[in-house]
């Protein structure tokens, strides 16, 4: 969900970008208007997540996806052991280790697959090995509705970050990390982006095989115009960074996911008999809320009546059955209000 | 240039995508109306390109220089050499063999730079290695304004062709290639889309490391949907593929292609002490025409005022100077006349 007036703009200004008497998909990605959208959403992504100054970034095509790729070519020989430490918290923690271990030695320093990721697994008897390149850990795990809530310490190894489904969603420390990397598709626009954040001294280390497209280095020292852009991408996510801050900024943001989040939890709460809830408490995310009926049967005519009612894509990943609810910035409070009272009413009737 | 129906079309459904009530960039990549998307995509691929049965399609997140990497780490393989063969005809193919070389042997067995890339390099003395994994050549080079309008006989060796500036410009004859591939900004609706189409023989060698999202076999088997797509460039690819489709298929879009290029040549030709086109006239593109006035000071006359008639874009690339105009599927013949008027009528006041 994107909020309206970003659509309205987009749509009003479809035909006739900058003044030019051309959509904004149909200038070069050279042209001083579009170079001057990429400075934009390099200077409002500074300021709404307070970027300290020694970080770079880069916009890469793609997704979080091809992030667990540039991760690993970009950060694996940082330091001579080549290896990285992963955390498994859920699917695509899963899939970024996959990729990475295509580059060096990855290891899976901790694991919540145990109690099928409905936390985030404790580090405190993990061995952080000081020789590592890098710890990669995902905030928001999407599937299962997880987050971590506070960051770990690393002990000098490098923190990278998968936030694809929650960057801009709240405000983050980023000089707790290495690396904070996110697609665009969930807070930031639309699909095709991949943001990353590095600090300076990560940069310079990447293996020789790097393909030129997907190398921190060069994308930040060209401003991501290395080559024909995502002109369309860029452009969305400098209308949505606008929007965020005319709502006052991450703080502003994360006050609103807040109460939109306590209202679905509270609701499931309310029917303890009824819904299960996946995640465990202390380690839910304010992103995406996963949940079961007592059945397979309630919880498809949970999706199907929900539908009816206007609540969409309330169908649980296939992996993982049940239901789970995005909460993502572009969704209104209202969203949750409709929904949290769907869920009681349908507990009432089904309980 | 795109065409304002194509761009009519998208402005009007841009809030209510397939009776949705919300924006394609809203939806999943997964929802059955986006899968038809992708599928709708492919379909009128094959049907308008003739691709053969034997063929398979990959749709990947970049454009043309993500698929310099992906040619290389799919095809390097195809035979325990691991060598390619590459013909240097411009700028981006002398980029795609830099690339390249990063996982194989790369071998240039002809190159225009001699004669400033003017011309397609000539292949009749060169050796082609029958131990090479494959031969690489750019269809059209956008910087120089050449094309390859027949393509070489290969002895067995595998024919890769970035076809990125003129992919769906004319009919191309599949079977003359194992590989065909293009960023689909140019004739194809937006930016940050490659498109791949690859025999079938020629999947399932790709090199271990290869990142998953571009990797022909796994995106081939996933119809594109091995994680989220690119949504949007997917949509504008349709429409501008049906768009195609109604202006009577490729045959009828190259036709007119060959007379805008006509008219601009001949303006141009026409005034041969003032004009000096860049590229042979044996090896002319028929998307992007190249050419300089007797001095630097007259081509930067020539972009200026051609820019107050509305005639936009024509500065050539700061690599090789002079104009460039290029006249994508996008450009109604009236345009190219308006063009060649400018062009007469400038060499009238300046000549």
């Amino acid at each position: 969900m994107l909020p309206l007036p970003v659509l309205r703009r987009a749509q009003e200004e479809w035909l006739d970008f900058a003044g030019l008497g051309a959509s904004v998909i149909e200038i070069s990605h050279l042209a001083p208007e579009f170079k001057q959208v990429v400075y934009d959403v390099e200077a409002l992504l500074r300021e709404l997540l307070r970027i300290p100054a020694h970080f770079q970034i880069a916009l890469a095509h793609g997704g979080g996806a091809i992030g667990f790729s540039m991760v690993a070519l970009n950060l694996m020989a940082y330091r001579p052991a080549r290896k990285a430490l992963y955390v498994n918290s859920g699917y695509f923690a899963g899939r970024a280790a996959v990729e990475a271990a295509k580059f060096g030695t990855v290891e899976e320093i901790a694991s919540s697959a145990g109690t099928n990721f409905d936390r985030i697994p404790d580090l405190k008897r993990a061995r952080l090995d000081p020789a590592a390149s890098y710890l990669h850990i995902t905030t928001n795990n999407t599937m299962v509705g997880t987050r971590w809530h506070t960051f770990p310490e690393t002990d000098g190894v490098p923190l990278v970050g998968d936030a694809t489904s929650e960057l801009l969603s709240r405000p983050m420390d980023l000089s707790r990390f290495g690396v904070l990397y996110a697609g665009a598709q969930k807070n930031m626009g639309t699909s095709g982006l991949n943001v990353t954040i590095v600090r300076e001294d990560l940069i310079g280390h990447a293996l020789p095989i790097t393909p030129k497209m997907i190398n921190y280095g060069q994308l930040a020292r060209d401003h991501s115009l290395t080559n024909t852009a995502n002109t369309f991408a860029l452009y969305m996510a400098r209308l949505v960074l606008e929007w965020i801050k005319t709502c006052g900024g991450l703080a502003a943001i994360e006050a609103v996911n807040e109460q939109k989040a306590a209202l679905v939890y509270e609701a499931l709460d309310r029917h303890p008999g009824f819904y299960k809830p996946h995640a465990h408490p202390a380690h839910r995310s304010r992103m995406n809320v996963t949940f079961k009926t007592p059945s397979e049967a309630l919880d498809e005519r949970f999706v199907t009546e929900g539908n009816a009612e206007g609540l969409y894509a309330l169908k649980g990943h296939r992996l993982f059955g049940g239901m789970r609810a995005s909460l993502y910035n572009g969704m209104p409070i209202e969203g949750a209000r409709a929904l949290a009272g769907f869920i009681d009413e349908f507990a009432r009737r089904n309980g």
